[in-house]
């Protein structure tokens, strides 16, 4: 006889769950969807995500360890104003500058990928001159000035930031011509879909892009369709598993993340498969966090 | 060998679809979904709608008519801004004005219920000093003040209009202590889902309370969720197909019916039973406004 | 440790299964889709509705009976010609022919109801001058002379042997204004969907219009959709589940049965309510034929 | 900008969760599935219910009363043994022991109907010579002696209390002939399924039927299939939504009801009316207790 | 305030529609379905498609243009007899003469494969003693020749083409010993699907098999089943997207693509990859078609 | 016209379906599931396999063979007991014992992973000295020494037989630190999930780990949700379908096969791909143990 997992993050036991301060991850489910695309759903990704990661194994055989002991708080979910995106987004920066000031490493479970602009504003703001890079995951450019009459749409989140940031996008297979123009003229150094088939290079490409302090935005529909059906508007030739975990593995080595978001899983229901991918991908992400920070104090 | 049909209510083929100066009756689908409840997918309802459509008998034998031959257009979806409801909202209410000085019978298709209001306000300015009346076949009461922290959600529709016109809610069965203060303060005739289940004498009830110019809103949800379990909250206890056409007939046949809308349909893949429900109500709709206009001509 | 069901009709174990010769009741699946409508998957229908057949309970409270043990044998499915629909009806007309000789009642489960017209027409045929009559529970009237190009559609069955049999309607809710007019001149006794709602009498006019040797066939679409939304065109304002096996229990004990078929049910996947609802269905028919069979042996 | 709500029934912020010692019922979830039937499932039943009942207004207009003031405590999932259902049954009588003493209202939320057996036995124990009576809304007769080789499957659990409390099944309409010859030879009062259509004199039939304590376990498949399809062995011809309302409100006004359990929802995913209104049955149950305990206090 | 797109390929607005006359790409939907394989559901494969395009950016950025300035024009559904293959297939060829003498690409979705036929024949009639090559992505050989009764099934398509043209099947991992026997005799040059997984040389092959006049056809189940499970018969070892994309676009580079059809999408309800991924396709095709006819033009 | 085929492996019509004593390989289906994880759903694999199998054609290209000329006899479903897993598994092992010693080919279809063990301690017992080898495809080590109150779960199955056989586990991507420990004690050579990705060593390195007595058991959560959704607990980085049949066909060719399992199918409802990826990965193992028995033969 045992007591049934929680809905927080692995499902840990109320006894086994950190508190906020104790935490050094947190995880901070914004389940966040007014301007959609083709599929909707985004706001039942966090929801189905922390459900199915009470089925992940707490031990990570590939790095030997039990990442879970650097200690993951979940918080409640965040509510947004319905009262129109640009509101909403400004409720968001609101509840993230104390977050970003807190030192832990936040990872925000989406929700429609406007929400990633105010936890990227915030760091960037905190850095102040020390410039931030942005690693984008995503099929979709994201990069228009404005969408169904409004900046604040999820295919505008990284034209709003663009300025503020150093752009890596990687996977983009999906961009208007203007995006394009845009990608030209302020030398973005995007890697298409395309050439994540074409070999490894790519991923010493996107490290090189990258300066020393980095905030990873994760659009699942990065990855290809066929691991990851659930999503708003799932574009063929996307990334696979591992070489993703490859390079996300380096950047945690290799440079400081200071924030993280996974966004736009759209849940199928009856098909859980992507959920426990997404799970997965984050516990991954706590996983090479928590070597690093060993690696920082050790050193 | 034959042309397939297009996506106009019943499937015209071009030849037949009659332009919007030649129509008496014009669906318009708006697929308006930004502030969402359980679950989503009222931005599906009016293309679903069509589509069903496709699959109605012309004739109806209950009336021993051709209820299309009125004349029937089909406009393009209408879709409003991303930049928040207030302004979307604002824009739905731009595009009503003329639809109302046409004098045709609009038959707007959701989307959620927050866009009944600009018709209503519409009409109910022109009306003047002859007060509408608004028969809501629902199964809330949207009658909040705000909600998720905008008086334009679709929980607060009928709040807002409440005090321009006369409101007739039926089949109601979930409502906040608030909303039953409402009710009771401005004396709302309100007729609940566990009064239909005792007899017909909600009918009488629901005419009486009705003035002479009526505009009827119907959210899905108002159905049983054993026939329409394809919306955002489906609540047990709710209206029947046969008794809730009883009523709708006697209003087109009793009132000068002004305009209709037909929301929060949100389909769910693979069943199409509750779509083609919506889609025959509102053929039924057309039935009993070609038959009452008729009984006007001849008069 | 037990073996688990074959699928056969009440999952007989194989060595309770009787043969053909033994059995009074033969169960003839004859998955045949060709002239699709709204929906489909007609073809899965009898391969569903056998696997849902074996979770029946053998014994029937109502009856205080155990009807399987007047003998029900499951055939192997029969599959037609891909040909046409012309040559496939003719290949299931001489399937029939021995059937009808056989003196069992054969209960086919369809597969599209343009399947019913072979079976009728060899009883029509075999009872010469005694002109059979044919209760048919539907919501169209299938009495269309040509459809899709062709006069063996689904949507004519009807109208194929309306000149050989007399036609017994029930639960109609769509036809076109031919079929109205066929209605009228034929003097067709049809009982409407919307007659079904207003008391019983309908049971009795069905009765009183039926002659002493009926054919029944029941196209599932004659029930309500939230009964069975499992099928190709589900129309609202059918039947619902016991004043229907009223009607069928009285058919069999007050005329002479001489075959049954259940059509289009097209099961909707992950949804076996309705798959189950017509296996049960038919357990009915086999346990009214055995009552009846019984009456008359005794007397 | 607010917090979402968390998994426990009504979606109580935790400042508005009371503590188990401060509530007067209490919600335990038991996702425990080993006996399965048709369609399985019943392990994700508590859990989709708790979600549903997040949409559920406080407000209850038909009572004019808000239930849940009367503290409403939701215990973590209870996972029983994987050992087979004799250990797992015995682990959840003990935890039922402290739960009966208690003297809250324990409403069980199941997986499969097995369950009810421990605190039905429970309460059976604690009232010693006062006989308990069990109110049990059902399709299927749960009175089988052994079942795939045990007698602690769902389909026996009936049987396993039957010599202990005196039983009132309500809604039957699948039995085996040894579960009509017990029924018969033990008086068992059942009401059959066909009895729920024809007519409110079932209502008090039941009544006269029960003791004055009562415990009530409603197997979701005592309702129609149109209304709750989510179950292992959907069975046409159930229950409907207010008359089975005015039977539940009669209980607890006219007899003591000592327990409750919601057992065998499976639910089908997508498909959120079943779930919804299994959440609103519940809190109906909470509403009837609470006006029933405000009687008791103020006699 | 924006008009929906409406139903054709891309979602073009009525007044960015090319008129037939005006396109030099025609899209031509003909959903017909009538010899059915495992699953079914492929009529409704155009119309998936074209909903999935609308959702396609109008850039391509692999080739640096917006092929859709081509001039694209999409035909109504075209609706087939339902008298049987053979006549139906008679009624496609009658449709297809003018077409193929329009000297237009037409790009036909289907539907069932053995539509392809009739395009087939028509072309390798206008071009006479010119061979018309047949490149055929596909899991099946389809050269039965005969299948349930008749030589106009899906699975007969390309041996009812054979003789009149060179046939170079790719992908192939699905044949019977008679179609084994077929190619080797007639020396087809089979790539299967297994050499697809061991590098690119089988590019190479299938190019210098082709002559200089080829008509394309991609039955929807030659790619993986991982990308695309929405088709009558998923054989698992299938096409990736990148190496097909660069194999077409050879094709479209170095030969003269007379027609191209993409047939057997058979949607699942609520999974839209498939149905995108089978849109960009033909997105890609009329980019490749538009750079092959802006090389010979400057030519 | 013609007779539908019948549930078992590849559908063989009665007069071609072999006896069990004429039949080399015997496919045994046992859908047993009780101790559930994530998703369940597995005792309706092997039903939906057997269904599957009906497609598949009979004559395989890469062998140029029909496999099924070695004889393919389906057994009925073994229903185990509802008592418990020790119970249960006890009774499969009965099942197996004389199986064993009739030295055909068992293929035993799950159903949950635990009823791997009976059939491996048969085999392991009736080789007495002659170490037995166990070849397991799976995502998970499956080696806990107890889970859920019971050491005869799923997640226990290898660790229930490793002090008996040689373990080769295969794809492993998900275990717990214990398993781990265990792992290096027992030197068990474990080829995990990431090295599947590297390049084709590791089919050199599990065919040396393996002694000539081979079982073969597939955890069918060993490929990539990708391919394989329908399963339990689906983990991402999982096996791919040439390089999986290229071990398999070396093992058949290599050593003395003496049983094999594919357990952990669990369908979801609508998408078939992975129940026809599963059935014909049956059929190649019937094709490479049909080679390698000729092969001994000849020799």
């Amino acid at each position: 006889m045992d007591k049934g997992a929680p809905l927080n993050f692995l499902g840990l036991p109320a006894a086994d769950h950190p508190s906020f301060d104790a935490a050094e991850v947190v995880i901070l489910p914004v389940p966040y969807e007014a301007t959609v695309s083709y599929m909707g759903g985004t706001r039942f990704g966090p929801r189905r995500l922390l459900e199915a990661s009470r089925y992940i194994e707490f031990y990570d055989h590939e790095l030997d360890a039990e990442p879970h002991t650097v200690g993951v708080h979940t918080m409640p979910e965040l509510l947004l104003s319905g009262a129109g995106p640009e509101r909403a987004l400004a409720e968001l920066r609101q509840a993230f500058d104390p977050l970003v000031a807190s030192d832990k490493l936040v990872i925000m479970l989406g929700g429609e990928h406007s929400i990633s602009a105010p936890p990227i504003e915030a760091h960037a703001a905190r850095l102040g001159k020390r410039r931030l890079s942005v690693l984008q995951l995503d099929a979709h450019g994201d990069l228009r000035a404005e969408y169904e009459g409004t900046p604040f749409s999820h295919a505008c989140v990284m034209y709003r930031v663009h300025r503020q940031v150093d752009l890596v996008p990687v996977g983009i297979r999906a961009i208007t011509a203007e995006e394009r123009q845009l990608i030209r003229e302020r030398r973005i150094p995007v890697i298409f879909g395309h050439e994540l088939d074409a070999g490894g290079g790519w991923i010493d490409r996107a490290l090189q892009a990258l300066g020393p302090d980095v905030y990873i935005t994760i659009d699942i529909d990065f990855f290809d369709p066929s691991l990851v059906p659930s999503t708003g508007t799932p574009e063929p030739g996307g990334g696979t598993w591992y070489p993703t975990l490859h390079l996300l593995e380096r950047v945690f080595a290799e440079r400081r993340v200071v924030g993280v978001d996974v966004v736009e899983l759209a849940p199928i229901p009856g098909i859980v498969a992507p959920d426990f991918l997404a799970a997965k991908l984050v516990y991954k992400l706590v996983a090479f966090y928590q070597r690093a920070r060993g690696a920082v104090r050790r050193a």
